[in-house]
C-alpha cells in the first residue's frame, strides 16, 4: 500500500499527528488530514438462468491467477448495485439485474489495505456473450460440482452467505429482500 | 469538496488525464493516479427497548443544525458494523448490538463528494446515559409521533426501509436476517 509524504493541496511535507483517535498524516501548512478510509469494492455473485455461477480467473493483483467472483472499485456518484453492474459488464460484457444486497464486508489486502465489499447477487441476461477484458484470463458458468475451487476467503463467505439466504427465503417465500 | 493540485507520493504537480474511463489527475513523474472512490459512512437506526428511535442533531457540516440519525466514517481495518457500533458510542456515549443491516446507498454531499451509506438497525443497551460529544448539539430517543422532523432525504428513506423489513419480518417470522 502507497504511503503519503507530500500534501496533494499544497505539496509541503506532511508530518504524523495524533488526530481523532488515530496517528494520521496531516500537513501542518494548510491543515489537510490523511484520513483513511476503507476502499469500497463491489462484487457480483452472478448467475444463469441455470443458476450456474459466474467465476473469473484474475489477470491482476490482488490475488492474481485465483479464480473470483467478478468486481472491482466502485467510482465517485454511482450507486452501488450500479457499480456492481458496471464492474461486470466491464470484466465480461454481460448485463445483469440485481435480485438482492448479500452483504457488506471488510477485506484487508496488502496493495490496497482496507476494502469495504458491497455483494449482490445479480441474474445475468441470457443470449450474451462472455467477453473477457483485459483483468481477466479465463471465466465461465459453472454449477456447483463442476466449479473451479475459489480460494480468497471472503468470496468463499459470500457464496455462503447466498446459500444461506436462499434456504430462508425458500422457508418463507413472502421474505424475498 | 477539496481537489488535489500535487502528488501525494513525490509533490510534483498533478495532471489531467483521460484514465479508466474517467477523467482523472495523475502523476507524470511517478504515475501515481487520484482514482476517487465513495467514502464509506455507517448510519445506525439505533432503537432503545420501548422502540424509541436515537435522533440527534448534527453540530457540524454536512447539514449542520439538522436532525438526524448518528452515524461517520469508517476507519481503515474496521468490519461496516463495528464503525457503526463506534460511531454511536463516540456520539451518544451508547453501546448496542447490530440487530440487521438496513441497506447501502448512494448520496452526494458538497463537503466531501461521494458517501457510501451504510445502515444498521441497532439496539441499544438500556441504563446508559446518553452523553453527547462535539458533534452533536442534543439528541433523545423518540416515539414516532413525537420525532423532530428528519430532513435529509437518505435518513428519511433509512427510516423507511427499516419499517418495510420490519413489516416483511413481521408477515413470515422465519425470515429475520
Amino acid at each position: 500500500m502507497i504511503s503519503y509524504s507530500f500534501c496533494p493541496v499544497c505539496s509541503n511535507p506532511l508530518e504524523k499527528g495524533h488526530i481523532d483517535g488515530r496517528t494520521r498524516m496531516f500537513c501542518r501548512t494548510c491543515g489537510w488530514i490523511h484520513y483513511r478510509n476503507p476502499l469500497p469494492v463491489a462484487v457480483a455473485y452472478a448467475v444463469n438462468r441455470k443458476n450456474e455461477l459466474l467465476v473469473i480467473r484474475r489477470a491482476h493483483e490482488p490475488a492474481i491467477h485465483e479464480w473470483a467472483l467478478p468486481g472491482g472499485f466502485l467510482e465517485e456518484g454511482e450507486e452501488p448495485h450500479e457499480g456492481c453492474l458496471r464492474e461486470l459488464m466491464e470484466e465480461t460484457s454481460l448485463h445483469g439485474e440485481v435480485e438482492r444486497l448479500i452483504g457488506i464486508y471488510h477485506r484487508h489486502v496488502e496493495l490496497y489495505g482496507s476494502l469495504l465489499v458491497v455483494a449482490y447477487k445479480v441474474v445475468v441476461s441470457d443470449h450474451e456473450a462472455l467477453v473477457l477484458n483485459h483483468e481477466v484470463s479465463e471465466g465461465g458458468f459453472f454449477s456447483e460440482n463442476n466449479r473451479p475451487t475459489i480460494n480468497i476467503p471472503l468470496h468463499r463467505h459470500i457464496i455462503e452467505e447466498n446459500r444461506r439466504l436462499e434456504n430462508l427465503s425458500a422457508s418463507s417465500p413472502g421474505s424475498m429482500l
